[in-house]
């Protein structure tokens, strides 16, 4: 059996004179980047530049719509209805489609980020508006979401491709949620037991909860952080890894 | 001989809870809309419902990016370098089309916004990074610009359909330029005046100057104003004065 | 028995090119002026033009921070830190007393805004974050809150003067919070049963509920709106029902 | 003789997730903090932690007003007419004092930030309108400027306490203005000299243009940058050398 998993990464986070993150070298270890779209963060030179380098190193090219809430990074919760979510996922979708084809590439995925993601992994109207937004710019859109997740319900509902997306160094609890990280048990610090929890999801597609039970989910692609001290050393030591654990690491567009 | 021309309006500047035009009205008299993208003006919500409104009433859309000046309405003129005025033209322009494709209908044109406007008239390098943003994202857009300004130019020299435009209610100076709205005569407060304008500079390609010289412009587009007391009463009044001129009014992207 | 109240009313909403509200006309008949200040409202220039307004009617001035989110007009809510919150309070009323101080007039009250407001409503760190910056800028400064509401307790805790707020055009909970605006008995729109409301609420100190059962309650200052077709109006007809029943409308800093 | 220095250093221009300067290290070596406002860089939270840092570590404050152009740092020219820069730099100066204020502190001076600072160079009605700004919130405020320029006779005019601002790693022009930094001999980036223009310019009211020549200037306080590879080195060095050179490193509030 051959086992298939892509790796994804939020980037082009940079605001201005405002630099964040390390694009260039984490783009060498994924598949798919998550550009943010100007909302929560990003701005139009940065998420030009971040296309272009996307497109050189062949990795995949995502929308990473986020709220309007700069200051907060996109973090806060925000009482949005699915309207006034729909209208902002179109528009960042836009916004970065118009990059990606003045560069002479494809978008590839949506991945919505931060708050926006959080809350719609339970709120099932929130979702389908997300899941509309992507699906009239683009039907051969694939859409991100927290495995088994709302949104990734509504991706399959309106008939688009879907990437169930997990954690290696978050904890899960009995439902399939991540713990939330005002929880103390929340991360996974120690890189060994964060990859081996990702390996078997692969090719288990089990998980290991807090209570020491095991839950089901599906892993399509794999969130690996681009900032932070250890960023890089991580993200070479996944991929090493997966492919010692015979696990393929394609492109999410090439195999879902 | 058989005369066509635009009538064009810039409209979807709303924001928010703050309402700006009587878009519904105007796109009854128009042939093409100029809707703003969020940086001067207008929000996604905003987009989403123009782009409506425009498909319903046939109308050309158009993108009509701005400076990131909400404050300012985008009319303080700026020191913008080419490339981040092509980077803001590129972002503006996609997210609009994302409307514009969830919507099921096709962008027509690209006109800049008010100081973006007035800088690329005679600045070459400002007006060849808009055209090569409008190019690269679609070359089959129009790009609209004052009647042979230096951004008509760069939109010819690249390849693009570039549309004339000409101002009803502003005089005109030798060089062909707009008298800056700082001077006393800038405005043409009589309808009748403007209306005997507009027909001259569509059938004869001739506008008198302030100077009482005539000078040479084309004129494919004109721009109306959309909001003010008077505006509906004038859009109607001009529209019937160039049918009994035997000027066709008709969609920019159909004729140029 | 004489009977005082204040009558407020939000202003300085205008943004930019946008206009909003009837400010000069309504400064006419309140005592305190809640001022906009940048965040989901108003903007420097127009902060200056209603302060001096406001000093030249003299009407008391109030700063009227909200939420940093402008598209949404400062009504959404979002999950704010109590310490988040405190920022947002103190930058604000910052940015209000230096127009305040350059017109040489003094600064009178704080309301929060929209979902700020009714956040604090029922939460208690919220509340404390509101009148903790309030308190630490000026322990002078009035404090305006839902009548007997959180912000209230936390403001008089702190040692600040507050102002126990009611709406004329809102019908009451058994609790005494305002009935949702999902709520389809959410407004009162029979003007006279809105006088009536206030009148009984400043005199005997109870509003009938929903339920048809009286709750008790204080009320020192007024809510008015200033915008829609017809705030001046009732805004006049509250003014003289107030008077006839002998109940004096003075500014709020004069008398808690 | 004795001789007096102020050293200012911009800092608070952190922004949310994004960190920028070395606040707290440099806050050690200068006598000045220009703590930006929010509008260029700076956040409300930012602003409240530096003027904390500040506060603890005895360095005067100012304000830091800059235009409104986040993206663009507040480097890019605006045509803005006196009245929007009075209205700015009031609503920032404000602020900025209530954070002053809520912790016990009081503001020291102003210096306008990036591109509103070099307008206001050769801009005297420009200039009029950021000194009466500071003016009418409190005249006991000192104004920055670039030493001998449109902004320091602004503000001796309207009755303010200047500092005339002098730049270590900058060359100047015959008129005492700095050399554009879109020349190529705009900078000094040897150490040694840069330290010996500025004990030139503090104890012979001298500086050497490029043309060779001298021109007079007056020098009450020195720019020092916070940010980059070795500003921390450089501020120590500076420090010393002016100490070495019998130059006292004072408040600016303390002797001007």
């Amino acid at each position: 059996m051959t086992f298939k998993v892509d790796l994804n990464c939020d980037m082009g986070e940079s605001f201005g004179a405002y630099q964040m993150g390390n694009d260039e070298e984490i783009l060498d270890y994924v598949t798919s980047a998550n550009i943010a779209c100007g909302f929560h963060a990003g701005d139009a030179s940065t998420m030009r530049k971040t296309v272009k380098l996307a497109l050189e190193k062949n990795v995949g090219i995502g929308a990473h719509p986020g709220l309007q809430d700069l200051v907060g990074f996109g973090r806060r919760n925000m009482a949005l209805s699915p309207q006034e979510a729909y209208d902002l996922v179109v528009y960042q979708i836009g916004a970065l489609s118009g990059f990606v084809k003045a560069e002479g590439g494809h978008l590839q995925h949506v991945k919505a980020h931060g708050a926006l993601y959080n809350m719609a992994v339970k709120n099932g109207a929130l979702s389908e508006a997300i899941a509309e937004a992507v699906y009239k710019i683009d039907p051969e859109l694939v859409l991100f979401g927290l495995s088994d997740s709302e949104i990734i319900k509504a991706g399959k509902k309106i008939g688009l491709r879907t990437a169930n997306e997990v954690f290696s160094d978050r904890t899960y609890q009995t439902d399939g949620s991540l713990t939330p990280r005002t929880e103390s048990n929340a991360l996974i610090t120690d890189p060994q037991i964060a990859i081996d929890q990702v390996v078997r999801m692969v090719k288990e597609n089990k998980v290991a909860t807090v209570e020491q039970t095991d839950v089901a989910l599906e892993a399509e692609t794999i969130c690996i952080h681009g900032d932070g001290i250890n960023a890089l050393a991580f993200a070479l030591q996944i991929s090493k890894s997966l492919k010692e654990s015979d696990i393929h690491i394609v492109k999410i567009g090439d195999f879902v």
